[in-house]
């Protein structure tokens, strides 16, 4: 560990929930200096006209992006966190520039070009899809040590997969069949007003949505077969809970090879014995205000009526965005993964 | 439609959130007279003293439960919202009173008084058992009608059979193997403070309970197996959402015979298409606020990834409490099922 | 009272939280009938289509405002939900159609047109502000029962001026240096979707507003001056409260001519002894819970180091617009006030 | 500036909200080493399991209090976070000890003991009344820096003394008459379960309390007068918002000088022109959600007809409680303010 080590870092947009909570963790982060901020036309100016909250704290100014005015500041990083398909039109020319980036949108996640253009639109950077790492750190750490483009995984996916992972890797659960059912605080919907969050229309309003697929669901049965070598099938179903930020999944799976509850819980354990951001929880149901503001995911494990039932619980803003990033980030830096995220 | 009949009403237990409900409801229906409320020791005086909103509403207090006052107040029906092992306490006596009763308690619901014994205590009125009508008015109103004594359902029942029965009844489900992911709001877990439930600690904070199974879940089966004639088995999975009230169950069941879509959503539609409360959407999710503050309960279908995937919300004090109470009132008493409830 | 009369009403405006709120309410009216709902260009179509909570329960659609249209339906009164300017713009058409009209926008509220312009926008309707009665219910009934024309006033003046009224009259405060601290719910902000209001920027959050002058000050003033006959000074300060509904207004005054607790508490009694909608508290204080989903506006008293210090409720849908406008209509039309607000 | 400091501290009464979030600050703080935590009887254990959120942050389980058992652990100071009453029964055998205390009860703010029992109870230790330090960090920092025990001020009055002072000091208000209306969020009124914050009672519930006068009054005036060398008299009155933290402060003053509002916002600004934690702003409104999180006041005045009108917000649990005294405590130990606290 070398505590002394400092990494410049740029944030491409920073005006939205996470990077606004990224530039504030990054704010505190001992061995990084937060070179610059950019963001697009029509969000430019000092990070505390978009959000007060930052005043006296981050003296930046948001800035229009341009890969020159970026790479002239010499990062060994950029965190980018813009909205997919304009994540894929960044990437190339910071790529060529050789700046090593962590790519939050959904862009270079799906390692399958095709199924990313049935979800979101034809990709337009196979290069750089063939380049990226899933940016996991339970699972793929030493592949994040060494890389130089990250795609940083998805909320949902991240709620759903930690737990699912060592189950089907331990053929406690079976591959296929599996329900993914998730809620998240409004955050995770973005920052941009409509009739939809308004506050009156949301609050004291439970909705169900994307009731026809989600995308992140691809990416929750890529990761998982990516994990444990088998084909994951798995149907996914969100909602919105009229609260801040939060997320729970309940995940519900057919039982292998006979799993008890301590068999099931004693896998979990086993898998995160050392993991620094997962809490395997026994005697407490996980819970959003168990895991607010921190970068932790809680998860649980019980059988229920011959079904494996599954709790998971994470900060949609940290551990399922800027949280993860940043571990990533100490992960490519060799610091320890929870430098600055306690 | 005798409009200008009138019912009298006694209503035992009017300082919880579902009794003060139906107070309301009572004091605008336009064939009902309020006899009287009653409740247990340590819980009488004047209505507004318990809740300040019913003040130059509510003229009445409660007064120490006695089943010879009640019956001195000869009331045509006896609501009894007590919570259960207290209900069947009561019911016998009101019953050789020759009173009416509708039940809100969970005591005559389950039929086979072992099964009840699991879930809550031994039973203690077997007679009163044999003699209650599951109050469903969607399937049960020939027999409401001709009822003495009323189970009046649980919420989350009400929430899952409406749109399971008609699925069921038409073969288009599997009748084993589904899941009922559910959510409630707070008041559903009653008035008495908790730190579980104290303001700070469930406010942004959205977590399962139950989660070794919950007495509901055979309240789902029974009632759904007494409705289609075969054995329904389920899983039920409850948590509790920072609101206030509001109660969305999302199901999943494995499709039968071929289901498609509009196949299913037109069973619905045909099964209620003369239902009052139930609104079949298509166009519009279910969710808790198009529900709120009314006796409706929403329900949709739709296929996703080879599964049956469900909507349901209702109103968990009003559709799941006090309004169905009413409506079973309304049908013992031949009056318009919506009498006093739009 | 006349309970077999029915008044065809006409609703401009329907898609908005206040609108919504009046068609719930005038479709319970026992003697109301809703003869046509129109609304703004790119706001028409089915009232359901605004609120899937409507289904099922209003069948209207809301059509084009037109004049010709509305004259056509024959309305005994037209509801006018529309924004101020445009109220304007429409109540001269409908009074030469012979229509009578509740306005609730602030157009007609303010009897100085130089007032007006300077608070809002050139008066353009000097005849009808001429013509138009202030409507609060408490002080003006005689006047609105025999108006053609109605000003239905603000949310936040009715919260101040019913306490403020009967201490002046009695000469129990001073008639100036009075502060109003007023909060109110996010559905008095509208129903347009806005990053101020986009959810997760307004939960949790308590902020203040209008900090330069509000124009709900001029018509406190304008209201307590009518009153009480004597020119009355205040200052108005509103914040918004992370909750759907409510509002609650904290009034500070001097004391005059010796008031105690009881006194000023007498008056207020006194003064609405007979209001069906004013209820005086003494111990317990007034909250917005304690009145949300009814047309009652709460007041107590009370004194405070030198100070006399008041706190009114009221839920800022109902007595603060559609509520009021109904008691408004209910004295138009020979009713008694409380006709379909209980 | 000695960083390399360590500074070893004991939590007394960790299963509060102030001291969980005092823990959670603490074990973040580059210089300060959590020696122990110690509670009262009946509330002893694991840090985790009074609040799951802690977990793998924090090993430390609470102990039962007893003053040889933190003076056997060395601590460099005592943090005491207790109720009123128990802090002046714990206080003397600490200081006896050798101990430095910073205690956050109100039990050493009040400096005339007879104004503290007229609004709490007979005051049981005047040594100690004389010895501390009433820790404002922005007014006191010198007698802070060499206190051996500190009263930690009130959350109420930190927020209406910080803008007031300056104001005060440069004669642009008046001493007298001020008015501090206030709101707070939940987590003010403590974790005790009560029917009055049970969530469905307080949520979309905002509510005046205390309104026969509340002990933060004379601790304010107390304060103003201290810092002002003049008489303050102020009428304060709190409301409970539903919401989990937060204050923030509406006051209004009579100008003097026929102060501008440049003027009285230059006042401001030079006032706190180094202050670390005081936010003077212009443009922007203070509002809860600004501070949230963090050790912020924002304070901001304006003047409206012909009165000044002061904006303060801060979070409760931080400024208002936690963060303030660990501000104390790197005054106590020579360290900047702010370390540990961005």
């Amino acid at each position: 560990m070398t505590t002394d080590k400092t990494i410049r870092v740029v944030l491409v947009g920073g005006s939205g929930y996470a990077g606004c909570e990224a530039i504030r963790w990054l704010s505190r982060h001992p061995n990084v200096t937060l070179a610059g901020v950019f963001g697009p036309e029509g969000e430019t100016g000092p990070m505390e006209a978009f959000y007060p909250l930052l005043s006296k704290q981050v003296p930046q100014a948001q800035e229009l992006y341009d890969v020159e005015q970026v790479a002239e500041l010499s990062p060994d990083v950029v965190l980018l966190c813009v909205p997919h398909k304009v994540a894929m039109g960044y990437v190339p020319d910071l790529r060529t520039a050789g700046l090593k980036v962590i790519d939050w949108s959904a862009d270079y996640r799906i390692k399958n070009a095709s199924v990313y253009g049935a979800w979101y639109c034809p990709h337009t950077d196979p290069r750089g899809l063939a380049e990226a790492v899933y940016g996991l750190p339970e699972y793929f750490a030493e592949d994040i040590a060494g890389a130089d483009l990250i795609a940083n995984p998805g909320c949902y996916p991240t709620c759903a997969v930690l737990p699912l992972a060592p189950l089907l890797r331990a053929g406690l659960i079976a591959p296929t069949g599996i329900l993914v059912n998730a809620i998240s605080g409004v955050s995770g919907a973005g920052r941009k007003a409509s009739l939809k969050n308004h506050y009156p229309e949301r609050n004291e309003n439970f909705e169900p949505y994307a009731t026809a697929g989600h995308r992140h669901q691809p990416e929750m049965e890529q990761a998982l077969t990516m994990i444990t070598g088998q084909e994951a099938e798995l149907l996914f179903q969100p909602h919105l809970c009229p609260m801040d930020r939060g997320m729970l999944a309940t995940i519900y799976a057919t039982p292998a090879n006979n799993a008890s509850r301590e068999e099931l819980t004693r896998v979990l354990n086993d898998a995160y014995a050392d993991a620094a951001f997962v809490r395997v929880r026994r005697d407490v149901t996980p819970a959003t205000k168990y895991v607010a503001g921190t970068n932790f995911c809680d998860v649980s494990v019980t059988l229920n009526k011959g079904r494996v039932v599954i709790f998971s619980a994470l900060d949609n803003l940290i551990k399922g965005a800027s949280g993860q990033a940043i571990q990533n980030m100490n992960l490519m830096f060799g610091l320890d993964q929870t430098t600055g995220l306690y």
